[in-house]
């Protein structure tokens, strides 16, 4: 049996928050200086295990196995979201390396192979899950010329110059290299803290369909237009969002959520009735009935909406995607894992969020687990989780990684 | 009597509206190239009738009669807001020219004195009500260091030298010179049009009460965080207009107005739960217990949508004032005037938007008179009124001016 060390797992996840440390949290966007560092740092743990590392053309990091035999892939992005926490991506990369290592170390498990992994990108600071898609062959080279930073517009392209990674190959996956994929993270919401579980066993990561929504009402005085006339656009959009909170709970799924992240209103002064106003929304759910059940009430609202109004709606889906269901032989191992370690602490839930691993599974079998996040607070600097349970989750995923290999015919 | 020039008065307005012609409405911000010259010509057409003419140190045309006995002061302001309609304050202001003109002309009324003005910056590009604030001793020089322009930044002490205007003396009112103040402007709703009347003799401008109200609920995760733990700020800020506009109407005036002109969600991205909701509410009426309840059931809003959402509210008044009642005097002298020219198309309504008029009449006795706007259009290049009732208007206040000054003990 694998035994993790968990004071150097600790202590890793605590070296490798260094990079871009920022008060409790840390700020390390792709491909800036902190994050190069961490990467080539990571490169170096793996070469110091015996593994043969190596960053591609989007910064992915990769140790692999000298060995013949298909390895598991262990990992999730290194990177963080500005001025955010310090676990988030990076425990699942730690995981992926602790593994690795405490596999080299035990000497029945030194044969199965571990191939460590931290993906660029995940974070959307120039495209959303970037090291993964590159991965599983989907980026191509006119994406990456496009492609500018969301905060500061730098293109993608001077990016990958300055970090080094001009002209460097993009690793693709040949998938019977791989046994499959496992991914760890942080649960960013507050399931388990609330359930008083300790380990999340992934079934699959949902599907986030997502909506601009316009409505064309008429620019007016707001001193002199009278209150029977007016088509107000911003208004339109106030009982939009208000109908959907009333409609949704009664036709949506048990963890469906639904949010609208932003409202603009045009011109947006004060003595100015909106002539013009957008809306983003989105939910997400992990089973299509389900998803086109809410769409066709969402469609069904912003129709009542503009009628009520007098305003003109335009709907554009801007985004949509199925669910990834995890492989289920995967769970059925990290299950087994989290009863040895801590029975009954364990539950099977979707993930809400995006992770590489919906990316990975379009090639490879993957599964992820879960450790919980104190208060539910993610994408924070004070986004934190308990000591005892980051070891937990790397010894339950260790264990996972070991009934998996060994189920593989060798 | 006097009888004003028709065609001259248009061919006026429409040489004004070549001073930063855009489409078929006009450019011309406050202390722009265009602006100024525009009040350089106002200058000189008001000598060429006779007056003493001088562009005061915020921009404000006077035309000042040679008469020792009070004079009636016409005008209004001579700047527009950017590309917007040809007409809006440029009205007023070629109506005070022509009625001066006119009465300079007409034997029998050429010693009553009438002094054409032209306000700068009731636009606001600085300092809303700027001219006719200064004119009635409103504004500090420690306001004009401070002042920036609203769309580009430009402090408002450096346009003030570019325009020519650094250390001319700024022109205070001396209230036993004047008899009274008349201005006319479009009416920039659709009232009048709506109920087929040719003149609007103003008996009140509205207040206008404004708001600023922040909500404070928890930003996090739009996948992960259940919709049963959200405090989401921004539903919040869409509840609250919505029940403003069910309970509104139930408890305002027959002409209350109120408006949501601006609403911001934070941090505004498509997957996260917003953490602050802004919103920018305003409501205007004449009368002071109608104001005083919309702003009772506006705070009670607030409150029940704080405690339905588990958000945390501030609302603040941001403006505030008090409804200006018009001269009952003048009044009935343009209702009589306008009973001859147009009988039976006249209506006594409140202006909702602010005018120069009241300010104007913290220190002397002022009335309006407006004219209809075709679609009550305006703040737009497409604004416009039918010559006719162009026409009709200056004729209107040209008779009223005769008689407001022919009833002064002379």
């Amino acid at each position: 049996m694998p035994e993790i060390n968990a004071e150097r797992l600790l202590s890793d996840l605590r070296r490798f928050a260094q990079f871009g440390a920022y008060k409790t949290g840390v700020h390390r966007p792709t491909f800036s200086k902190d994050d190069m560092d961490s990467r080539r740092w990571l490169a170096q743990q793996y070469e110091a295990i015996g593994l043969q590392a190596h960053i591609d053309g989007v910064g992915n990091v990769f140790g692999t196995p000298r060995s013949q035999r298909p390895s598991l892939l262990i990992g999730s992005h290194a990177e963080s979201q500005n001025y955010a926490g310090w676990l988030d991506g990076a425990l699942g990369v730690i995981y992926g390396l602790e593994i690795a290592r405490t596999f080299a170390e035990t000497p029945d498990c030194g044969t199965l192979p571990i191939a460590p992994v931290a993906w660029a990108d995940e974070e959307s600071h120039y495209i959303t899950l970037l090291g993964s898609r590159s991965f599983v062959g989907d980026i191509e080279e006119a994406d990456l010329d496009r492609a500018v930073n969301a905060y500061h517009g730098q293109p993608l392209r001077d990016a990958l110059r300055e970090a080094g990674l001009s002209g460097v190959p993009r690793t693709l996956v040949e998938p019977d290299r791989y046994v499959g994929y496992l991914e760890a993270h942080i649960e960013q919401g507050d399931s388990l803290e609330a359930s008083g579980k300790r380990i999340g066993i992934v079934t699959s990561i949902v599907a986030i369909w997502q909506y601009r929504i316009v409505f064309h009402g008429i620019q007016n005085h707001a001193g002199t237009t009278r209150m029977i006339i007016r088509k107000d656009a911003g208004l339109a959009t106030a009982l939009l969002a208000t109908s959907l909170a009333a409609r949704f709970p009664r036709i949506a799924g048990s963890r469906s959520v639904w949010t609208t992240g932003r409202i603009t209103l045009e011109p947006g002064a004060p003595s100015i009735i909106p002539g013009k106003a957008e809306m983003l929304f989105q939910f997400r759910d992990s089973e299509i009935p389900v998803l086109e059940r809410l769409d066709a009430a969402l469609r069904e609202l912003v129709e009542e909406t503009a009628a009520k109004t007098g305003c003109r709606a335009e709907i554009e889906r801007t985004a949509t995607g199925k669910p990834w269901h995890m492989d289920p032989a995967f769970q059925e191992a990290i299950e087994a894992a989290a009863e040895r370690h801590a029975p009954g602490a364990h539950v099977r839930m979707p993930s809400g969020a995006s992770h590489d691993a919906q990316v990975v599974a379009r090639k490879l079998r993957a599964a992820m687990l879960f450790v919980p996040s104190i208060g539910g607070i993610s994408h924070h600097w004070t986004e934190n989780t308990d000591d005892a349970d980051l070891v937990l989750g790397c010894q339950v995923l260790a264990d996972a990684a070991e009934a998996i290999l060994r189920s593989e015919p060798g």
